[in-house]
């Protein structure tokens, strides 16, 4: 496609910013020949390759590779036409990049260039553990997601915007590799630093592991969302968030969720589980703000995030976590234990 | 939640339309007790539920229904957590909402309520078959999404845009059923009706029928697109849609793509096939726009939609549609066959 093409493309887009829609139709190899662009999914990154840890998850679960082709036969039918037989060409997708690490367990967005969702564990013998070191970890593009798919470290560098945890670091100290796990950018979305990253969203991640004086085991799932606004202009309502890198490549959320659950008896079939779901804003929020604000009903998580997160969870196991404990933040103790860890 | 705390999440969003994020956290139906809500996925709906067409596909691609929980076995590591113990409570998604019906193959994106993609294919017999007519079929919201997923009729209902067919009913005459297929919503996206869904898009999509004069098999693979625009105010990049209904619940695309598969020869494996990626704004567009204007790299769709097309369809066996014939639409031709079919 020639150049002329792609403005032409930008010029009918609907609105301003006639040059905008051609950026996301630029390829990241510039010199690459466009019949290679299409053709082959780029050789893999030159980054090292996790091995994940072998944790049994069913096959049917982990459709991170595409599936195979089916056999190309007609229909069973009269019909004279097979739709289907499209997958001769490979599935579309979309491909959930299930990657079960030490630390995590995570499905990445192709389109979002962030998580749908990052899955952690901890209890309190886990928290206990001083294994690794924030200091030995480096943020790491994710080898596990094919090139093109990607965040990239070049597309947060100088956003404006954190590299901001999903699965906080702070909680997988038992081991080095689990905390390395955590700086995979398939672990991170752009989030505002000062009041949020740094501050608020840190006080809430510390919310979550001061849960383990009550309880033996908790899960807590994090993720993106992007949720509409009313436009004052004209009643109506919009999704409006920012893409970040050159060529805009990682959305930037306009909020954030995470489903808690507490296991009241941990390892036990059946036990009770206190679950919480909170939404906050990619946004600076007070300290003052009660946690409990952000409450939601799970479900307007999963309406919101298209996700489900407690289909097998019976309602007679499930307790309200805010109804069971008081739900909020603790800034001062949060950062005494800082400066007490700055110690270690 | 009580509305108070609706309320205050709104507050805390970031930017202006504090009421806004609000209305996504609402349920559906009020009087329904938040417990019931949260607890069971919703009956399903009282739609006539169709009976897919037996079209072989392998079980690893048809992961519609959540996958079975693994069972609950420790990880076989020395690691004090288990992050995938979280699917005990079910695996999160996202789910690919595979439907396969007679007259196309979809999936679903349960977060846009807009498809990620629509598969269909035909030939120069199957559209002179006759066997269907739209007055017959109605638009029906598709009962093999989960409820609180699915696009609404109520949300389209003065929108101001057309519930604008992904596979067109009219590559689907060859029968009533597959003509019936077309109408389910998880085959619409929110189209602008003048001057797109009823004028140019329509003369594309009669581009993609008059294929068939050359090419003995046709598959074409439609679906929408959220593209950023750069913001003049601040130069940064942002994806800007419309989400219709209220509560908000469909998005409007920016964009909408066709990736078409000219085959040259039917039904032989390892035969030719000219290959041609369009991207078309979601607005009016003039009649004299020359269709090639829209034409991108396939690989510019799929790092706009996060999916892939042609995975397993080795570089030799491709060809570029637009390099073998004229890709331009015929805007009289169209008009004049509109009349003819009208007398039939």
């Amino acid at each position: 496609m020639s150049k002329a093409t792609i403005a032409v493309i930008a010029a009918v887009s609907a609105g301003a910013g006639a040059a905008a829609t051609a950026a996301l139709f630029s390829m990241r190899s510039d010199n690459k020949p466009e019949a290679t662009a299409i053709a082959a999914r780029p050789s893999s990154a030159p980054l090292p390759v996790p091995v994940p840890v072998p944790v049994p998850v069913p096959a049917s679960q982990v459709f991170s590779a595409p599936p195979a082709p089916p056999t190309a036969s007609p229909p069973p039918t009269s019909a004279p036409v097979n739709p289907s037989g499209l997958f001769e060409y490979g599935f579309p997708g979309p491909v959930a990049d299930l990657a079960t690490r030490q630390g995590l367990v995570s499905s990445y967005d192709r389109r979002t260039r962030n998580p749908h969702w990052v899955a952690e564990h901890f209890t309190p013998a886990s928290l206990a553990i001083r294994g690794g070191d924030r200091k030995h970890s480096t943020f790491l593009e994710d080898p596990l997601i094919p090139e093109k798919f990607q965040a990239k470290l070049k597309d947060y560098f100088r956003s404006g915007y954190d590299r901001g945890h999903q699965v906080p670091a702070a909680d997988c100290k038992w081991s080095q590799r689990a905390m390395d796990d955590t700086f995979y950018l398939s672990n991170m979305c752009p989030q505002v630093g000062e009041g949020f990253n740094r501050d608020y969203w840190a006080h809430f991640e510390d919310f979550c592991r001061r849960l383990t004086a009550r309880y033996p085991s908790v899960r807590v799932v994090t993720g993106p969302l992007y949720l509409p606004k009313r436009d004052p202009a004209d009643g109506k309502w919009y999704v409006r968030h920012e893409v970040i890198g050159s060529p805009p490549n990682v959305a930037v959320p306009t909020h954030f969720y995470k489903v808690i659950y507490a296991e009241e008896q941990a390892g036990v079939p059946g036990g009770k589980v206190a679950l919480g779901a909170f939404v906050l804003p990619n946004a600076v929020i007070p300290n003052e703000k009660p946690l409990a604000d952000f409450e939601v009903p799970l479900e307007a998580v999963e309406r919101a995030s298209g996700l489900e997160f407690a289909a097998k969870l019976p309602p007679a196991r499930r307790k309200r976590l805010c109804a069971e404990m008081s739900c909020s933040i603790v800034v001062k103790e949060y950062a005494d234990r800082q400066k007490a860890f700055a110690k270690k």
